[in-house]
């Protein structure tokens, strides 16, 4: 479980090595999760399961494939940071942890969508200082470090900015399903956001914080987080202008709510109503 | 409007002409709408109306000048047959009418999200006889024609299956959003399949039903169709062996409703779940 706890500092110098290995290790991860996908198996596959002697499941293959990657990586690089993973769990170290989540996007990875990829952050005790997606399928990786993102594509590299939104009745909003909303509660307060906008967008996962940065989409609302689900993408979305934060406008590292805006002006419209 | 006519015979020679017509026209539409994905710019972005003079709409463009390449290229390979597209309407034909939705999946397009192609299907007066799903990003190509389908990337091709499901509990259903059941009836409707499924995945447009026959989902369950929507799909999913109609059964060719099925027995249960 990752916990709060005192602040380690990282040099500019550390940061930018940590954010080289952090590309290389989701780069490495992505290419280890893609023979898995697009098998055509079923999640529980029953033939395979006779055929193999246990289940196969290929997004938890898939899934350890990556995590295995990042961690040996991580392991040689920085044997003294910690690690906290989906599959494998937490390994203390210096105060430094880096938080993995091999494939965020399960439901999309095993249906063949495209909106899902490798996250990798890294925790200094009170916030992540940089964090990495990559999708290994169209080749794309989404970074953010220093107060500053970036995006990879084909060979090229280029900044990324968030786009400007007045007022959130102009606002695209994205969330990954409504059934991310448990409680009547969290439904109501979604629905009231939802209602006041452009139009609402499902499906997307880790994908819509890229694209709120990238300036193609003005908000981004969930629930139901995990640390690992958000901490890489905090450093995308801030790094790119945006403001993100929890329901209640907390820290949002530690998961549950988000929302996520590319404009001031839209996160605290959106605040506003989720706190009605 | 696309009306349903005498059938048009068409030899497999022709088809085969026509594959390849339609393959090279989705190929070089999407060339034409790529310049305008992920362009950064609101959709009703007033600074750009302001500085152009006009509503700058980036999926407009995009479907014009996608639409455009399409015309264009049939006109000059086929100059007697009929077309039918999003953006620029009905001219009638020999009988063989080409059915284009330039854009298909506006709402992923314009937020920067993956889950759209370039539409284009031929129809016989009864039927669409072939159709092809082109996403220039990815630079994914789905065809089906003659009883076949098959997968086009990175220089490959293969054949797509669907793939065998033996019941709806065990089913990974998908459909663009909630929001398309504009009925209280048609939503009810759809909620009863997806309270029988193992997963509802949301977002997709056309894609979902090229992974179906790619046989990585085993449901799909839609409303509020157009022609231009479902028309080039309908042989893409049944050349890979899979089913698809409207909800009660019939011919799904006009649009409307769509519940495409890999394997018959998923369809037959979800049929008789949206006819409560």
């Amino acid at each position: 479980m990752l916990t709060y706890s005192e602040r380690v500092a990282v040099s500019s110098e550390q940061r930018k090595a940590c954010l080289a290995l952090a590309l290389d290790a989701a780069e490495h991860a992505g290419a280890a999760a893609l023979p898995f996908f697009r098998t055509g198996a079923s999640v529980d596959n029953k033939a395979g399961e006779a055929e193999m002697g246990r289940g196969f499941d290929p997004v938890t293959e898939a899934d350890r494939a990556a995590e295995t990657v990042i961690r040996e990586r991580i392991k040689g690089a920085f044997p003294e940071h910690g690690l906290l993973g989906e599959e494998f769990g937490h390994q203390e170290g210096n105060g430094l942890t880096w938080v993995i989540d091999p494939i965020d996007g399960t439901r999309g990875f095993v249906t063949g969508q495209l909106h899902w990829g490798v996250l990798l952050g890294l925790f200094d005790g009170q916030a992540p200082v940089l964090g990495v997606l990559h999708q290994p399928f169209t080749g794309e990786t989404f970074f953010g470090s220093g107060g500053r993102a970036g995006y990879r594509h084909a060979g090229e590299e280029r900044a990324l900015r968030v786009r400007p939104c007045a007022a959130l009745a102009d606002a695209a909003l994205a969330a990954t399903t409504p059934r991310m909303f448990k409680s009547g509660e969290e439904r109501a307060a979604f629905d009231r956001v939802d209602g006041a906008v452009r139009f609402t967008r499902f499906g997307g996962d880790c994908y819509n914080y890229a694209l709120l940065a990238m300036g193609c989409l003005d908000l981004v609302v969930e629930a139901s987080l995990q640390p690992y689900d958000i901490q890489a993408l905090i450093p995308i979305v801030r790094g790119a202008g945006g403001v993100i934060t929890t329901w209640s406008g907390g820290d949002p590292c530690m998961g549950g709510t988000a929302v996520a805006a590319g404009d001031a002006r839209v996160h605290e419209e959106a605040l506003h109503l989720l706190n009605q």
